[in-house]
């Protein structure tokens, strides 16, 4: 039995949608959540930038005495591996599991992948899916007006200029007839109303979110590491910066009220 | 006379749409660019945070020698005034010479504002143009999608996610009967062709990198600091981090080649 906390982090806010699945399957536990909110977005950076950041913000989640880490962003998981495989206790990023679960569930092997330019530059779930399964094929589309959209709140499945993004995104994957789609960025789990309604209910969605959560609830268990409780897991939430529409942006992705217990730390604090 | 370099920074690439003014306009001058392309965008952090990065921009270019400061960042401009204003050199924000360009051109006295979410949020546009003259109506609409839009390429006519997101940002100003309109962001001119399909002939657009590049010229001949020669100036680029794409999109935003003069530098270097 561990009693301490499971820490997240992610470039922004959008980590919090994996937030919300472990608080969905893990109610027990303790969270501490990063969000480098003055530095977001990583997706459009440099590797080399992105993995000083990943490293930065471990060191961070470290710091406040975390048992494990959880990277809830696809862009460090892609780029900065290397950041989340030599630390002192296990980080979990979401390639693996987000991989796993479209293999577990595609039949015809033709699996689409969503990500920011980054994530399907690095080429991290192509070379996951095919030392996996060689047999599968990965049809990749960089989205990056998504998260902009998701950031705007225009979610509905009633916004022309959503859903006219969404079809241009999603025209090569329809035209290569896949059957499961890895939503690999955790901004993307809002628009799947939008995205299911134009790809249609025969292809399986796969939250990289709810994915990665469910791989820690396996891995603190195999370790006997849970904190042995059912109920009163709390959160505490901190941001490298503190944008206007903070609450909104971050209620939305955690899916309730983030209340107030959020602290602010200097960007420039954040080092190696 | 003055033979030293203009300088120009910008919170990323946008800002050498401004520098392709400037160069059309004061070809015989040397320009300085810096873009802080490790930590773009701007528009979505808090004023503290973007006022440190204007100063520490400013700084920058302070220390290569400029005559001369333009922050062509529509989010310094409005949020970080105070940066330019303490300077040993002129600053030129692009508020008040935008501000004056759509003053000049509007006839009904109803002038739109297009910006990012910072810029539209802390009104300086509106301060400015009310203070200029009172009896003008100033209508404003953030942005935020026209940003990633231009980051895409996607700034064709005939792309229909592009026309769709524009024609939900224009929608109020139409309904306002504006006859001039703010482009406050350096990635709008980009869009002018969509955005003037939308709005009509009867609507002036005021490119905010032309309406900087023109006062930069008073400016310096009012001084007599222009270096005397009306050909060969040299253009020296240094940007924070080197992003993947970045030869392309610079281009797109210089309207030619960026070629090799590039530096790129630790933003870690970046201090006051």
């Amino acid at each position: 039995m561990d009693i301490r906390p499971i820490g997240v982090f992610d470039s922004g806010l959008g980590g919090l949608s994996a937030v919300r699945q472990l608080k969905a399957l893990l109610p027990g536990e303790d969270i501490v959540y990063f969000g480098d909110t003055a530095r977001v977005p990583y997706g459009t950076r440099s590797p080399e930038t992105i993995e000083r950041y990943a490293r930065q913000d471990c060191r961070f989640l470290l710091d406040r005495g975390v048992k494990c880490i959880i990277a809830a962003c696809g862009t460090v998981s892609s780029v900065a591996t290397a950041a989340l495989t030599d630390l002192p206790i296990p980080a979990i990023g979401v390639v693996a599991p987000t991989g796993d679960a479209a293999l577990a569930a595609t039949h015809s092997g033709r699996i689409g992948l969503l990500g920011t330019t980054n994530t399907v530059r690095s080429g991290a779930f192509h070379r996951y899916l095919a030392q996996k399964n060689p047999d599968v094929q990965v049809f990749a589309q960089a989205c990056p007006l998504f998260v902009s959209l998701v950031e705007s709140g225009w979610i509905g499945q009633d916004n022309e200029a959503t859903v006219a993004v969404a079809r241009r995104y999603l025209r090569p994957l329809i035209e290569q007839q896949v059957d499961t789609v890895i939503l690999g960025c955790t901004h993307f789990p809002l628009l799947a109303p939008v995205i299911r309604d134009i790809l249609g209910e025969g292809v399986t969605l796969i939250d990289s979110g709810a994915a990665c959560a469910a791989r820690c609830r396996d891995l603190l268990t195999g370790m006997d590491a849970l904190n042995g409780r059912d109920v009163g897991g709390q959160c505490s939430f901190f941001v490298s910066d503190h944008p206007h529409d903070f609450e909104a942006v971050a209620s939305m992705f955690l899916g309730s009220p983030v209340g107030d217990n959020i602290q602010q730390i200097d960007p420039e604090s954040l080092v190696l």
